[in-house]
């Protein structure tokens, strides 16, 4: 029974995590929002799934992932769930709480990636607080990216085993996420990468070794990687980085 | 053996929906922040925690529980331990997720509140950011507040089984973070949520029920209930509500 994945077709956005994660590990799954609306997929099918009624509330908002009966909701939930399922985190009860809680330091930085060009408002266009996205780009270039990408550095310098991951001596969900954050800045803010990156070189050898796992490399040379664009979270804007 | 709380002595902030569970569920706990040097607790004991080397990398930032040797950072994490340990959250697999995916949401609606007043920068004062403040507080009032609020709202309605609560027929950590966010929200935005509150009777009602369960009573009623004041999540800045 495949998977069913429930988010925006336009955008790697919050959901892409995910989608590396189902890659990664070979998962049967189905994009529901890249579908076509002749077969009940699309963008339509989201907006119908969330609003339908269920014996359990649906939720807030994609990403969710549908695994048979269960209904998942939260990158970080459904990683943890994938990493349950899929040997893609630690087994036992230390390594899972580890593992999820970098997991949520990652969805706390996201949310901080997002802001600096939606500062004030979702609801707005970035034309409309582009003079508060700039400041809080500044605070966010000169600390806040610093500080986060620093502790992933020590993260991966403290794991015991060694190896190039996060924990362990295999790739878990979080080596995937610290991927796509690398992959993300590097995009949305190139000239300040260009300068901070090099103080983080294990996180940047962590970006390059998950880069070349076979099937990320498959996925990310296929059309089933939807390109970094200005909608999603990770958005390229030279005010932003000047 | 008692269970090491670490976060901040001064105020509620991310850390007070632990604080609550702990309390409900009467767990043995030291809650470090709060304690005295001569203990070697307080805020130095927190710092020292921070920076102290461990087979497994120290967490990101308080809060975080120190459970025998496990350390559990991000509340979100902490409560889904607490869940499982203390039948603060449904035992099987679709309802821990599901409770785990509640808590996430209130997680995001709580880092919005924060952010009405800071959003620019967590490094500045509230007052280096006030116009900024105010603009993101119209859209937080009118269109985020009543967002989450509603959503909070039609899953108690959607309760399969009919109680005040979110899930099932007993209070979970869901609910307890439910009651802190209406709890702090009528502190810190008293005129808009006398305007808004009316419209979401259920969860005003679970704030209700749980603010009336005895342990939660007689802890809101001791002193290590912390007050709300300025320097936490909930702010009340007139001048954001007006």
């Amino acid at each position: 029974m495949a998977y069913e994945f429930y988010y925006w077709p336009w955008i790697q956005g919050r959901g892409e995590v995910v989608r590396l994660a189902l890659e990664y590990v070979g998962a049967d799954y189905v994009d529901i929002g890249r579908g076509s609306e002749e077969d009940r997929q699309g963008v339509a099918a989201i907006r119908a799934f969330l609003e339908s009624d269920a014996a359990q509330p649906q939720p807030y908002a994609p990403p969710f992932l549908k695994a048979g009966e269960l209904v998942i909701a939260h990158a970080a939930n459904i990683l943890m769930y994938l990493g349950d399922h899929h040997a893609l985190a630690p087994s036992d009860e230390a390594g899972r709480l580890y593992a999820h809680q970098l997991q949520l330091t990652v969805t706390d930085f996201v949310k901080e990636i997002h802001d600096t060009h939606h500062p004030i408002a979702n609801a707005l266009y970035f034309e409309d607080q582009i003079d508060e996205a700039k400041q809080k780009s500044v605070h966010f270039l000169e600390i806040r990216a610093p500080k986060y990408l620093g502790y992933f550095e020590r993260v991966i310098a403290g794991n015991s085993e060694g190896s190039d991951y996060a924990i362990g001596s295999a790739p878990t969900h979080v080596d995937l996420s610290i991927f796509q954050l690398i992959a993300g800045l590097r995009y949305a803010f190139p000239k300040a990468m260009a300068r901070i990156e090099p103080d983080f070189p294990l996180a940047s050898r962590l970006h390059d070794t998950v880069a070349a796992l076979p099937r990320i490399a498959e996925y990310l040379a296929s059309d089933r990687r939807i390109p970094f664009n200005e909608k999603g979270v990770f958005r390229r804007y030279p005010e932003l980085d000047p």
